[in-house]
């Protein structure tokens, strides 16, 4: 299958379940909701070094927030025993913190909830108040007073959807994947966890050539720069560099999409040659997303 | 003592040692560098609550990094015992990942050093490099060849740099700690964790109304909307908001430069009207900055 | 009338007719498409001074381009007789000199048009193409080649629609200000030409103290530092400060919807406390865009 | 010549006489500063269709502004004629209707000077100040006082100053430009006024197969997609992409530096491989920009 001239490889990508959640941070303008945003999402790029994934949704205006100011909507992401204390420790340091924001519970509809009792800061100086039809706590502090919610939904959703842009050299690849990063922003239900959205080292279980034990290291099957040395190398001939977009969604339908858009946007790069995705030949995730029927 | 109008309160901020470490993130543009030194230094706001200090010192141009690329620079602190491995992680997630970064040893001076061993990734696949100077590793990834220093330094530096900004209402007081975090940015050695570099709400060491135990609580003393509630309030009169900058150095003199420098663009904001400082009464940290004498 | 405590004046803004055509800037990612815009958007606050008003009307993904690459749209107003040369000489100078872009017809239903003759600049060596559905011209550059259309629509719009934020300090009626320019950005049709959308400085034709020719000054009657000065003063007791959001729009509608996205994001600033707007009693322009009507 | 393994072309950028002005615009925080900045320096890439050429030096921190608050410098470039119009209207239009901004002489010892007499627009409201030593008037607007310089300083310096990206892809070629861009941008007193600070595409005067008049052309010769076609073209073998740098400066030791920061940064992004320099032979312009000797 060839779009706009670039290949895309007949496979899929492998999908994971994974515990969701959606916070709606709120500032005084766009900017501060970004700020507090950016930092809640740091330090967040894969659950195997990391405590958590994290990310940005995207933007929502005035009109899509239950305080009616702007906002910005992050999804954390973790196994479901974990997942509250990183939504806990997350707003507690970085959003209740952070200059004029709120929190509200961005998966109001979902069945399995939890409560992060930040209330218990405000040392019984907090009230009660409704915002928008939401249980808020008012809270003391020095900038005046935090309000927001402290009951958040959890979903069961995906992660591990993901595609590699493939380019003659480096730039193309980077700039095909930053489109594609670009791209999969504004796709709702989704982000991309990794630094800027875009994945530059890509890692195997183990080690192959060191004898004492290594969580995780380089797969050298998609390093070009190794690719002679490397007799089973998936890295296709004239291809010199590779970028993976990884993508989390609240469900299979969101990630698809958001390859889907991320793939479309990628191959409108000068000098992107090749997509392919990443999988363990379905021996271990239960979702199978296929390039080739995700773009169709 | 007054300043542009604005009282300086007799006070001073309490500091505390703590252990930073300097990392240097270069990378193809300022953009990329700056990408993976946003994911590297968030969820870090506080020792307490994550799991170190970290924020971006600033930027650097290719004349100052070792492999002429434009960089920046930014600053890990926590304890000596896990400082090392906050750093590690936070190199192997969010820096080896993130799209055409290099990082190298931003203390090459320091006595102390610690070895973060990431070549190991390479899987015997990499090999040793010199650059600029420095001893770093080459290690096929899947944009190309990743490249980096991995001993690094760490040094006895600071904490705990703090100076309140209040004014007459909330936007007032928020823009004058957004025009003293723009400058402290500008200091070298120094950096704010908090979201934006601007903190919020501030907490008290357990809880005074509360029967069960609590970490950390809202400081009422500083809350300005619960003024009238709190006998032992240190809200000034008039003051209807209040912001703190918290500042990490890798000297005193660093924090105090910043503690000057963010003060003066604080007090030149329309509407700020006071200027204190946080501090344990001298029982705790052996640093006292006195803002008379930094600003003299 | 009253929002969120905040009194909503009793009076109307003033519009009056503009051209106006919407100039849609493809790149290769957002950002290449932004610096375009910002470039030809410059220099256009208002028609008194400027050659023209034009502004940023938003962002467009992918699925919203002829081209599929992520765009800008902007909208350039002037008189219909000038519109067409500024429209040729903003592509000239601030597109096709710009990075990886595309220009499109962003009014291509609109019954007037005209025509650019942009692709002289190939010197024959430029052809034909069509790009999806729209006849363009492929010219070759430096870069490579620039593909664009060169006929575009322009509509009769409306311009002038306007309202002021007014505080009780000036800090917060910039923030006020600043939530109301953010608003405004995500309404269709419409552009704020003003640097980052807001005006701090508001005039009156000619001049009453000075005895020579002087086209505008300051609007004194809307100056709280000189309230006291002037008898016939329109500043509210209390109010510091007034910023104004001054917004052009491809029909009345869109313009009331801005107008009405910006009053509502700026009422939820602390601090704002009365929002007006200007006119000359009806006697000038033929839209009167009453505040009270908007926000029913 | 090489560096970084690419070819430095043996020749020069040719250089002509423009009348500098430089203005210093002062604001609440950088991001303000910069807004207006950015609105002053718009639709002003090429003397040739736009008004003047203008774009911004850099950032100042508090202590390199008369008043103390964070700036930004711009530089304003036309012939000695028409430069103090555009001076004036670019600061009445772009920065005297900006939220919180100051303006200030950023040249205070050229001996050439001239007056803008902003203060008019005051309609005898405003009055005298002195703010960090420099002769400033007041003047009422809506925000509140408006507070800036109206004499400026200009000097005689050198435009045209540029540099050649080639590289094997477009991607590459533009990630090289904007590193070269970033780089230049650390260099005091100079600019680059094209969007981004990257020029697409290169004009020729007149029009070789055109029977009509037409002022400017696309430049065959730096054509790569019609290399093929045109028997003198200037573009090395193998280059598919060129981005051009060009530079106004204060002075010639202003462009030369930054020529070679750009440069060099420009050699380090994989993929590029060449780097040359524009001229008339040394027919037209005073100034030979040795790209040999600049790098030396």
């Amino acid at each position: 299958m060839e779009l706009n001239g670039v290949t895309i490889d007949n496979t899929f990508a492998e999908g994971f379940p994974i515990w969701v959640s959606r916070v709606i941070i709120t500032a005084v303008t766009r900017e501060y909701a970004m700020k507090a945003a950016t930092e809640a999402t740091g330090f967040a790029t894969s659950a195997i070094g990391c405590p958590c994934e994290a990310g940005i949704e995207g933007y929502l205006s005035g009109d899509e927030t239950p305080d009616g100011r702007p906002g910005v909507s992050i999804m954390i992401c973790a196994s479901k025993k974990k997942l509250p204390e990183q939504v806990m420790e997350r707003i507690a340091e970085c959003v209740l913190t952070a200059a004029t924001t709120s929190v509200f519970n961005g998966l109001p509809e979902a069945e399995e909830k939890f409560d992060i009792k930040i209330h218990f800061f405000g040392d019984k100086f907090e009230s009660k108040v409704e915002i928008g039809g939401r249980a808020c706590w008012k809270i003391p502090i020095m900038e005046g007073d935090y309000v927001g919610e402290e009951v958040f939904g959890m979903v069961k959703g995906v992660a591990g959807g993901n595609f590699f842009v493939m380019a003659e050299n480096q730039m193309a690849a980077l700039l095909g994947a930053q489109a594609a990063s670009d791209a999969i922003l504004e796709v709702k239900g989704t982000i991309t966890s990794f630094p800027g959205g875009i994945v530059a080292s890509g890692s195997k279980v183990g080690s192959k050539n060191y004898k004492f034990p290594i969580p995780a290291t380089t797969n050298e099957q998609y390093c070009p720069s190794i690719r002679d040395k490397v007799p089973d190398t998936k890295v296709p001939e004239g291809v010199k560099s590779i970028y993976e977009l990884v993508i989390n969604g609240v469900d299979e339908a969101a990630v698809k999409k958001a390859m889907a858009a991320g793939i479309k946007a990628a191959v409108k790069v000068p000098g992107v040659t090749f997509i392919s995705a990443g999988n363990y030949e379905g021996k271990l995730g239960p979702f199978q997303l296929k390039l080739h029927e995700i773009l169709a």
